[in-house]
């Protein structure tokens, strides 16, 4: 089972934004920028490629929802797309509200957050939905 | 008319990988990777979340079918997402091949490639198709 299942079946906590029947949504905890989403599929898939096209689309659907309410929430010129599944075996769209093409480095170093700030967060992602 | 509308009517000339009633994949010339591909609605939408669901989810399906042929064509452990929408205003999915995160850094240089190696990149992702 992966850190992921492990999230969904809330074994291990997480920031929640949103779920549905098959998609799950919460705070990436080493954030590029605030707001920074994880959308994953509840079924684990390792590479997003080899999703079923129906739950492929299913899954950047859920997450057109998710990037609406945080371009609402959270002060940026886009919410980007980042899919690199080169880490956790488990298929999940990195969601990052930016400003630059910048944004989405990597090896930029990730913000500091205490639970309190995860918190508001989440806060403004939901009021935003 | 965006410069993607205007590659899709033939007026600038692309190195084309496919194309559907709906979608137009393409290779980007100024590539991070070799196989670095563009994948963009025939319709003109500035941002991506700002497309009709159906016709999102229709693009990233279109896209899978790109990626799989990537995957194929191209030594790679994955082919990474991106969806910037920070400069041309017509939504456009990169679908790069990786072998690390680094390789999705927009800063990087970018490949210096001929016609000559761009046609043989088309070639060898068609035959994957």
């Amino acid at each position: 089972m992966t850190v992921f299942s492990q999230i969904i079946e809330g074994k291990i906590p997480s920031y929640k934004i949103a779920e549905d029947e098959n998609y799950y949504a919460f705070l990436d905890i080493f954030p590029l920028k605030e707001g920074h989403t994880l959308v994953i599929p509840k079924k684990e898939t390792d590479y997003i490629f080899d999703m079923e096209s129906t739950e492929l689309a299913g899954l950047i659907v859920f997450a057109q929802k998710i990037a609406k309410a945080l371009g609402k929430a959270i002060e940026c010129q886009r919410v980007a797309v980042v899919v690199l599944g080169l880490e956790v075996p488990h298929t999940h769209i990195h969601l990052v509200p930016i400003n630059s093409e910048n944004d989405i480095n990597f090896k930029n170093k990730r913000l500091q957050l205490t639970a309190d700030d995860f918190e508001a967060t989440v806060e403004k992602i939901k009021n935003a939905m």
